[in-house]
């Protein structure tokens, strides 16, 4: 099977749990890497399965009550997730603004800029708190991701508040 | 039919235009939108003949040689765009950033930080050009749009640039 970043992400998500259900993955991929890879619930949903009939994830089932389906990694899974860290990242990130669309196509941007606002600052507020909580001993990654998140959730709350400020001139050029 | 995004996008850059062949309307998203919204091309390709057909846009095709089309927008067309410039935006954007899914899943940050910082440098120097070639005429969404692009971008050379320089020590939390 051709390893797609879905399934990265579920190896990944695994590896770091040490083993997961399907919906403590889909637990972790809303606070964590849901933040800067959007994937439809049914493609996470449908991987672990496929992941292990390609002999990537280990597969145990409950015997009786909920007869949850509970996925580990195999040496093979291991190793593909070793090999993906080392290949190379040609090209820049992919982005969907649906507030920039309106913006570039004339919506009038004290009518777009409030709820922008105050979803950016939310944010900016939820990675803040999570970056209070850090000890230094846990995975670099999540940390460099987090200030990664933190700077951009800045500039996105900059951004709005020119635009949705009282004294905001939205047709000056000194936005 | 269900207007999504990319009707969004077909009909905003042929009102912008006049008129437009799928092909220019294939350069005028690389040219803008497509820096904010990424849209699969072959999406793209099917689009306007869907808007045609259910009556948002007017399909002219040349009698003879290639046979191009050309599609305008009609009346219901421009109705459509009117009345979404004024639906209102939840949400947050939509991001897939596969260097911070390395960093992420414990690649080491200078493997991946110099490929990044030269792609986010390039379209932080393109953007920049295109911003210098204002002249403060055209519609001012493609400007704020423009503007938060800027802004994002030197954010991602900052982040990246501290990843690879020389003296970068990845795993301090001064980062």
């Amino acid at each position: 099977m051709q390893l797609t970043p879905t399934s990265i992400i579920v190896l990944g998500l695994v590896e770091r749990a040490g083993s997961a259900t399907p919906y403590e993955l889909k637990l972790a991929v809303a606070a964590t890497v849901g933040n800067f890879w959007s994937i439809p619930h049914s493609q996470l949903y449908a991987e672990p399965e496929r992941l292990a009939r390609a002999g990537y994830l280990d597969e145990q089932r409950e015997r009786s009550g909920r007869r949850r389906r509970t996925f580990a990694l195999t040496d093979q899974g291991r190793q593909a997730l070793e090999t993906w860290r080392h290949e190379p990242v040609d090209g820049l990130p992919e982005l969907r603004d649906l507030a920039l669309l309106k913006l570039f196509f004339g919506a009038d941007p004290r009518q777009v800029a409030p709820t922008q606002l105050a979803a950016h600052r939310a944010k900016l507020e939820a990675y803040e708190a999570l970056a209070a909580t850090d000890d230094g001993q846990g995975p670099r990654g999540g940390w460099l991701v987090l200030q990664a998140g933190i700077g951009h959730e800045r500039e996105w709350v900059t951004f709005w508040e020119r635009l949705a400020g009282p004294s905001a001139d939205p047709m000056s050029r000194g936005v």
